[in-house]
């Protein structure tokens, strides 16, 4: 029932937003043949210039794909394109393959797996790392949680998205370590943006600190790319202010199911929230430090 | 009167613990003179088997040295060999350099400085990061602090010891530049023992999940290096747990000085004492992780 998917697999593309235009594109690029629907019709311009076709709806998208992927936003907007009545897996045929890569719950990717297998479709959740530039180059990390034959019968379709590609384990298990990712930044920022603070409070050259520091012990991604933005005031989005407060609030809604105590990323969400409640919910993460400095000056 | 120092330095040397032994063997193979001196003299036979020359006190080795370097235990001990009566500026040459490589209370650096103005002896201060390794194989970071022409003068001596080797800045800078390498090696442990935890609590495995998340923006020197060895079960120390409280106290309390917030460090802090409280100081730093699987089994 479930075999390789060859080039001529046709696929299904909904949420096309700065990661899945860009992905998407790179299907095309690979030979795939595309359908896409997005509510805004205007943002899926490019990508039908560069050769998908439109749908009218994602029960259209759904009916007509071998494979779905989506990259949506937040786990309600993943709800209503799976579950919905006019959904993916009320109109997607079975032996179809879905596929989401939006961040979202491991809950809610078991559920969608488990009513996919109800009605002969089998699903992966397969959430990104590497932002926009991994997903221009084709480059990202994708974490996926599913059963083996789906991820094989998919990989050609990851291996031109991405490539560091992991099944992770069963359905969730890719956004389970999603959720492990985002915790180790969650931390990670905070110690990034005190040190900083930091030196900066005691007159250092933080420039210069950062030659010291950053490529021993404390080197991380974060120093080594978001601190010298932040020296640069520059505090455009490379990762929203807002995604990562949804990433983490998946995060710890997801550790307390587990039953463990994340007192680190306990601490990083409530700094990202207030920063949010300041205005900040569409800067880069590193507009962190834009709050310590307030307390600073307080 | 602060001339270069040539290979004929005559190089003072107290401290000779898991960091000091294998320096003061590299400035022996560099062919510099060394005299040390050490409360328990068997610590020291290697070293006087390389070549080094035994003092009966600190103040026998300040009073033959031009260039005397200390690196020792806590604050406490920095000012009692400094500036005890029997200590290294009541008993060095003036027109000779002091270098502490102990991280210890910028405060107290500053204050060495300037009790060594007022006698005609130049201190800087040197602390390191890189462990034992980069002690053996000459390739510490050594962050500075104190006078250009100093600095200048010992450079020299530093290429000896390490690689990346910085004036940070005034007496006191290379102490605060290694304030802000542990408050962001702090933040970012609490994040990897969190993110390993949340893998297996939530059922995946963790060693899988590195592979996903080590490269990508949640990489960092604590993912790729201490979670492996969390993961093996290895908790010996390449960086002992109560040595981390030490760095982490001072931090904390030079940042109350400075007046600035810094509640990952805090948090950080906190959990690590705890950790001691339960019998981990001497453990290495990625020991942590046996706290949040202690409070998971409650």
């Amino acid at each position: 029932m479930f075999g390789m998917l060859s080039r001529d697999a046709s696929i299904g593309f909904i949420g096309l937003g700065v990661m899945g235009r860009p992905m998407a594109k790179n299907l095309l690029k690979a030979g795939y043949s595309l359908s896409v629907y997005t509510r805004t019709k205007s943002t899926a311009s490019d990508v039908l210039e560069s050769g998908a076709a439109w749908k009218d709806s994602i029960a259209e998208v759904a009916a007509a794909s071998d494979v779905i992927i989506t990259i949506v936003g937040f786990p309600s907007d993943v709800e209503s394109v799976y579950l919905g009545e006019s959904g993916i897996l009320n109109n997607a045929q079975p032996g179809s393959y879905v596929i989401d890569m939006t961040t979202s719950q491991p809950s809610l990717a078991r559920q969608i797996y488990e009513q996919g297998v109800s009605v002969g479709i089998q699903a992966l959740d397969a959430p990104v790392s590497g932002g926009d530039v991994g997903a221009r180059n084709g480059t990202l990390t994708i974490m996926v949680g599913g059963d083996d034959d789906a991820f094989r019968a998919c990989l050609p379709i990851f291996e031109v998205m991405g490539e560091n590609i992991v099944l992770q384990g069963p359905a969730g298990a890719g956004q389970h370590t999603k959720m492990c990712n985002q915790i180790t930044i969650a931390s990670t920022m905070v110690g990034v943006c005190e040190a900083i603070v930091y030196a900066e409070g005691a007159g250092c050259d933080p420039q210069r600190v950062l030659q010291s520091i950053s490529t021993g012990a404390a080197a991380s991604w974060s120093l080594s790319n978001l601190a010298p933005r932040i020296l640069a005031g520059d505090f455009d989005p490379g990762f929203y202010v807002k995604h990562f407060i949804k990433d983490m609030t998946i995060a710890l809604e997801s550790a307390q199911e587990i039953g463990i105590m994340t007192p680190g990323l306990n601490l990083s969400l409530s700094l990202y929230r207030r920063l949010a409640e300041q205005g900040e919910e569409d800067a880069g993460t590193q507009a962190l430090i834009k709050l310590f400095s307030r307390c600073q000056a307080n």
